[in-house]
């Protein structure tokens, strides 16, 4: 008998009418496969949040300045921001790093300091990184991956920060699902309908500018060093068969990248929520996946994925705490 | 100021887009505003599970036979049932009631006994319980309540067990909302087709041999034990200004019920998921409310509810713990 049939043989076993707990089923079943046994665990989860900045806010894709990306990475490391509240609701080790914010952090600040630049340039008219930029954060992100992977964690998540970064998010959707630019750019902190209409016109002009014919010519041009190394942080976490536990629009457009790369990094992934921001149910539709949750948030920092964790964790623990109908002598179905 | 402003202003001080945690911002407004303070608490969740036995599976509405309700009790108290792993996971206090199961416990055994009788009377013939019966039912349930509250809870669920009660909630659902009875009975623990045209005809059947004129009579007439403590249970627990954390199809039919008696009680509860028994969603629907989860699940016990707290958690501890933006010295939207 293969794993697979095995796994739900198990998850059939229990006390319980066949396919009752639903979608948390799909989830044992995931986890179980995904780690080769019958008894699978979650084991030091570890939220990563990547902060950087983007050449393109000063085109005024944001209603919030751009200090606010290195002010709400202190606001993370002092323990104040929503991701600090729901990872330590919620068992999570969080790490905060910083891919390219254009500020200095003080070296003995708990901060990676993975820095690539401070920023990246202005994607309407340049690219907004380098090739070797980009080589450099995949390097960066690899090596924190399979050092958190080597301190004893299979489940991860990634978190961003990072003022603008809808806007470059937006432009990766649309190149890579095909969809029209105003179907994948929202309102990302809060733009008013002008705003988004602005946003919408400069990554449409910023799009007839630069020609990128891969995801990662595309990835190089418009995305950021957070989105870049959560790509790169994906693909290493599916080659190490982590469970990776995917956020909303930011961490789900890494995710599409990555998923050029590597149809297969679905294999690892559990969709944690359905972000509000426009363009995320089509990149879910996309991918052809559902969400775990439907909160009507849209935050980001990786809250939706941290919300997520004791969902998989419940799943993970019925199959592996509850008693079958034989043990329990409970009478099956007639 | 009235206190829901302040609420309110408290909630967008944090340093967050205005709505970005959205849903868990309603739920740190309601349970803030029920416990009539800006900063609240959930101390000692509990979750209480009725069992009780239906005279109406002699007509072989549920693929299960009646066994089942006495069996699962036991597997309550040994902890191997879905509700003790999803208890036990996310801190809730759990307590098992005997209702009114057939079957004589042990008195040494960690079940409440507030047992009316051994199972309720086939509803096709006769009136499910005796007006006496239905009044014992609530006396009990309010002393429980009463008494978990004194013990420091201000957070409640209830869960269910109880072989044929989706027939009881099917007929309560017909009659208070007035939609007919194939959209409100399901499969329940997996009955196929033909077993559901089947119960569809018994509960037509019945229905059209009992008139009742009010919310009381129908829970007396066609009601379990266990549905009718929980009706109980909830008015008394909103009474209380307790959270209660509502779970699926039965516990929400004895919420139809509580309803009718005190429409406010609403203000006091969260509507954990969405079960995939025909007849949730119109439910809620009625009720005009919406679930935290959608995950597919038709298991009763309170299952739904368990999972839900931790999003509760969330919501009051993002309220309590976050950071403002001055507080962070975090630069507001332009």
């Amino acid at each position: 008998m293969n794993l697979k049939q095995a796994i739900s043989d198990k998850i059939n076993s229990k006390t319980k009418p066949l396919g009752a707990l639903g979608k948390l089923e799909e989830i044992a079943l995931k986890v179980a496969l995904l780690q080769n046994t019958l008894s699978p665990k979650i084991t030091a989860p570890t939220l990563v949040v990547f902060a950087a900045d983007h050449g393109i806010v000063a085109e005024g894709v944001s209603p919030y300045p751009q200090d606010v990306t290195w002010q709400m990475v202190m606001n993370f490391i002092a323990g104040g921001a929503a991701i600090n509240v729901f990872t330590k609701q919620n068992g999570w080790n969080i790490e905060i790093v910083d891919a390219g914010v254009n500020h200095h952090f003080d070296e003995n600040l708990p901060i990676r300091n993975l820095k690539i630049a401070n920023g990246t340039r202005n994607f309407l008219y340049e690219p907004a990184m380098s090739e070797a930029e980009l080589h450099r954060t995949f390097d960066k992100a690899e090596a924190l991956v399979n050092e958190i992977f080597m301190s004893g964690c299979n489940c991860i998540a990634f978190g961003e920060m990072g003022i603008g970064n809808t806007s470059a998010a937006a432009v990766i959707m649309s190149k890579i699902t095909g969809l029209p630019i105003h179907k994948c750019a929202g309102k990302g902190t809060g733009l008013n309908d002008d705003g988004l209409a602005h946003k919408i016109a400069i990554l449409q002009n910023a799009m007839q500018k630069h020609q990128s014919h891969s995801a990662k010519t595309t990835l190089q041009t418009f995305g950021g060093f957070e989105i870049a190394m959560i790509t790169a942080a994906i693909l290493k976490a599916a080659e190490n068969k982590m469970l990776i536990i995917i956020d909303g629009f930011i961490v789900t457009a890494a995710l599409l990248v990555a998923h050029c790369t590597n149809p297969e990094v679905l294999d690892c992934c559990i969709f944690a929520h359905q972000s509000d921001e426009n363009g995320h149910k089509a990149m879910l539709n996309y991918l052809n996946v559902t969400p775990l949750l439907q909160l009507n948030m849209r935050l980001g920092e990786g809250t939706g994925a941290a919300l997520a964790l004791p969902l998989v964790q419940a799943a993970v623990n019925f199959l592996n705490d509850m008693a079958s109908f034989d043990s329990a002598e409970v009478s099956e179905k007639s």
